[in-house]
């Protein structure tokens, strides 16, 4: 019998392992994918989904159905601490989850419990063919490199273990969750960054109280002790209250406690205000370190994400959020070599991009942690902080202390925002080797856009129907590259346009050598991919809508993103005076334009002037050099 | 065998009867609900939601769903002319289609195919215990009032006429368009205010072409023909082609064209563009004539509403907007009729309010029929009124002339937002029985809202979650008055905001009177009527949403509606220096406040000072006297 062969085995169907199933089964690869649980998430788990997480479900066009099960949503978090004379807790003070400062479509956390979440993943992935196997468990596996194309042998079996089964695979994925079989195996160790452990209770159930905020999320120190509130969908809260900490005289890290014990702490924490359970739906005690996967990926053919590689505190809500997008950074890159467009040791970087915020997730939790366990913040540092981030104060503001810049970073990091990918050879830098004097960069004041980071938002007028819509979203997660070209004023950048297009066009470039095969029979109606299945092209002009004649004023090669072509005629709050606002936003002239190039996954690539000649083009041949599977323009780029 | 007996018995499952059945089943209503055809609408017939009926879904809580479906969006529409010199069509100008001067949420209208969005309404249905009875026709009707609860018997049968049944019911309500047996057995007659009658064609198909504005809402006059393009979901898109008209020298309303003759003359209009179709989805070609029925009723026990009460050319998309209008008109009136809260005498502003509007439409129909057969405006006029919507201009713009008056009282009435229903004891005036001096008017420019239209929407923040949240969709269409308590500052109307409660709790109140029976009963997770059936209540305060602590500023009657306090804190363009928005929206005092009354379905039923004492609660006993079942406040004022 032979061998049956899959592009990718991936072990665990939580959130990690989902996102990367569903971007690859779009993407047309054969997966086998296989989970322990007889059934999806039924109760409990986690449940917050960030700013920047929502962006990206949208990207993929699942965001409505998230929606659809009426999540919570958390605008502001409240503070609440011990009152002066022992009357039991008072409010502190409120701030934004989501300030103003930070520029997000959705300034807001959603809530919803996991199990509904994947339920929107796996309906996703059946649209395309991919089951879960359930419940099935990873045995055993070899990257042995029998097979060069499969390289990879994994042993699977059912959970009763009456059946078995050995499957080829170019790729093994583990999002198994904190209990890794594969690395295990792999025998890659766990870092402790923070020695502190803790014990958490953490319970969801309906409500009755008098308790005002019961539908913020709350952070509450009291005399009895501390507790975290989160509003939840369905009219439920949950409640997360710390048993025990390893700080602890008796620690003890299978210390546990009842529903009625969590229970009445919280009467008593809640004190003046009243608290009384119509029903419980989920009640766990579960012991957790932080801890940091030393590897994500040995060989570049075994990767593992999620929780199997990082483990943290629950109280910043970060778990399913940095799982979903370890996720969305290997999905593209596993696609981009497996398709041939990019050289495979782009991979290496799913471990040194995904590591670092791994790192920076468990810094910030440690010192969330300390922040909330330690100390209270006054009246007064708590309205400064939101006075700032209101956006609508004076200049004249009370001068930031360390809590306050702590709050602010937190805020940025916690919404997904924060994100910020090292330079190397997708994030470019002075150091990248792609050395045209043409790239713009934030540094230098010729962008606002800094590689590694998510493009801005921007509202924009689609030309071809006169839709008002978000810049950033109009390229789904589609694998492709994402070219920028806002073509400040027509009349301006005429010759730099066509310049650009002819360049591109040219045999050679980094956009014709990865011409689709089939470009001669392409559909009409494609919009994202009518010439390469790696690169979307949007347009931008700094014009009224009704001025643009796309066919009229850009060539053909240009023209035929139809649907890609935009008026730069909202305006925004962000940029009162700017006449073309979402060129302002990026930080290019409103005249002259500029080309911005964001990676797959949304994040900046690099920007460079748009100049007349093939300048522009030049510089991108270099900078896709660096990491394409071709040479551009003649001649390769020294590395 | 007794005769099955049901509240209403509704005939036909187009857009009218649809709606009415979801509001009726949804507030506890026993319905029988028939359709001759075998299933939904399958391809083509109506398809553009318009922005207020986007509003009503969205306050149904059917929004999302019917945006699953990735409906095409009009935000312009355009205009393309003869050119000079006989080189075919060019474009003349372009407007949007719900210009900013119109306060819409969604400035656009949606397009989706009918058999969709019924889908939509079917599943809700469903979900209350509805089925609809397919195929079944209506076969005889009495309204003999043998049994007086159930005075009007109906006789049923398939379609086959191998089944038959008779039912009695308190209503008959037929959505059964056009052709209406239960209109022709009640001998309603049908006036034609346009004597002009036109046959049309009309085609969706998927369509390459190289026609810039194929994804716009477009109006084309060529010498070869005129044509109207809407585009659709999935790509496709429809063709409205006047096939022949009674002015023609040889008018046959028989006249007929083949697909391949209205794709030629199609070709012939847009050239110099060229166009060539995928696939055709449906066509049909049908002879329109402007109508309207004499009566919507003539007992108010059978009813009649959506087509069988009114037609006229497909032009403008108003014909599902309509239906939907007046399903929704009818069914909170015979709510409260059935409840025992209003008069029975009310039912009669159904067709009073709904005739008006359905005569507003024709009117309508034949200028805009006019308008865009007979005149083509020329660019300089077009031009004008498109600046004048931006409102972005200054106040230096080109004189109304005509054309651009009729262009913006058009686009008002096309979005839904220029209904206006006339004086009546809903829409209070200075005629209206309820006499006291407090009650504010538009006229005397002491509100902006005016009785009998949409409540102008605002943005607030819900104080117990910090939410920002659109108001006027705060409280779902349950069938309840809503009660808007605009506080103004807390420290200026605190006396009056407590004697408002306390005049609201006295025995005899309005509010009052109609308390529920189960009242000591309801649950403390009702949110939307925990006091009355008939009435929810939403304070907004003039005031930063941490800064108002509802359960210490407001008396507890008000408290109870936790979930409708409001912070009237989130900043305006419309009113750029206010620092109560929604205050200044409405127009009343941003300091004092005032209470603005609407109705069930969204529309101002009048604005009352808010005042110290008892004044403001008196007015409104007086305001809901003049049509409810019981007096109030001591006194029933004289009618």
């Amino acid at each position: 019998m032979s061998i049956e062969r899959y592009d990718i085995v991936i072990v665990g169907a939580g959130p990690v392992g989902l996102l990367l199933s569903t971007c690859l089964a779009r993407w047309g690869y054969k997966i086998k994918h296989i989970d322990m649980r007889p059934v999806p998430t039924v109760t409990g788990r986690a449940d917050g989904i960030q700013p920047r997480s929502l962006d990206l479900l949208r990207n993929m066009g699942l965001k409505r159905a998230i929606m659809a099960n009426e999540p919570a949503k958390v605008y502001e978090v409240a503070f609440w601490d011990p009152s002066d004379k022992s009357k039991g807790i008072h409010r502190t003070g409120t701030w934004a989850s989501c300030p103003k400062f930070i520029d997000a479509r959705y300034p807001f956390t959603t809530l919803l419990h996991q199990g509904l979440i994947e339920r929107v993943f796996i309906a996703d992935l059946e649209q395309h063919g991919v089951k879960i196997q359930r419940p099935w468990r990873i045995t055993g596996f070899s990257s042995d490199g029998v097979d060069k194309q499969y390289p990879v042998e994994v042993n699977l079996a059912h959970v009763d273990g009456d059946e078995q089964e050995t499957v080829r695979a170019k790729y093994l994925f583990s999002g198994e969750g904190a209990r890794s079989f594969v690395r295990e195996q792999l025998k890659v160790g766990i870092t402790h960054k923070d020695p502190i452990a803790h014990v958490w209770g953490v319970m969801d159930g309906v409500v009755r109280t008098n308790f005002p905020d019961i539908k913020m999320k709350c952070t509450i120190h009291s005399d009895a002790g501390s507790i975290m509130v989160i509003p939840r969908e369905a009219n439920m809260v949950r409640l997360y209250i710390q048993v025990a900490s390893s700080t602890d005289p008796d620690w003890d890290p299978r210390k546990t406690a009842t529903t009625e014990q969590v229970q009445e702490t919280a009467k008593k924490i809640l004190a003046p205000y009243w608290i009384e359970w119509d029903r419980i739906e989920w009640y766990s005690v579960y012991p957790i370190g932080q801890g940091i996967a030393d590897r994500y990926t040995l060989d570049e053919r075994v990767f593992m994400g999620g929780d199997c590689c990082h483990t943290h505190s629950p109280k910043a809500g970060q778990g399913m959020n940095t799982a979903f997008l370890d996720a969305q950074n290997l999905a593209w890159k596993i696609h981009h070599v497996e398709s041939g467009f990019a050289d495979r040791s782009i991979l290496k970087s799913y471990e040194s991009e995904r590591k670092l915020i791994a790192e920076n997730l468990l810094n910030f939790d440690a010192q969330y942690a300390k922040l909330f366990s330690q100390r209270q913040p006054s009246a007064g540092e708590v309205g400064g902080a939101s006075k700032h981030v209101t956006g609508e104060e004076s200049e004249k503001e009370v001068e930031e202390n360390e809590f306050i810049k702590m709050f602010k970073a937190s805020c940025e990091f916690t919404s997904g925002y924060g994100v910020a990918y090292n330079e190397n050879i997708f994030n470019w830098s002075d150091a990248h080797p792609a050395k045209s004097s043409l790239f713009l960069s934030q540094k230098a004041g010729s962008t606002t856009q800094r590689p590694g980071r998510i493009l801005s938002p921007a509202t924009v007028t689609r030309v071809a129907d006169a839709n008002v819509v978000h810049l950033e979203q109009e390229i789904p997660l589609n694998g492709s590259y994402r070219i920028y070209l806002f073509a400040g004023k027509p009349l301006v950048t005429k010759k730099a346009v066509n310049d650009f297009a002819a360049n591109l066009k040219k045999k050679g470039s980094f956009f014709s050598s990865y011409t689709r095969p089939d470009v001669d029979q392409v559909s009409y109606h494609e919009r994202h991919n009518p010439h390469s299945l790696f690169f979307t092209i949007n347009t931008i002009f700094n014009a009224k809508r009704p001025d643009i004649e796309v066919r009229t004023l850009l060539p053909e090669l240009l023209a035929r993103y139809f649907d890609h072509v935009y008026a730069d005629d909202i305006w925004d709050q962000r940029v009162p005076n700017a006449s073309a606002a979402a060129h302002a936003k990026m930080g290019l002239s409103e005249d002259e334009g500029g080309v911005v190039i964001v990676r797959p996954d949304g994040y900046v690539g690099c920007a460079v002037k748009l100049v007349e000649g093939s300048g522009t083009v030049d510089a991108l041949n270099e900078y896709f050099a660096s990491f394409c599977t071709k040479s551009f323009g003649g001649e390769r780029p020294q590395l």
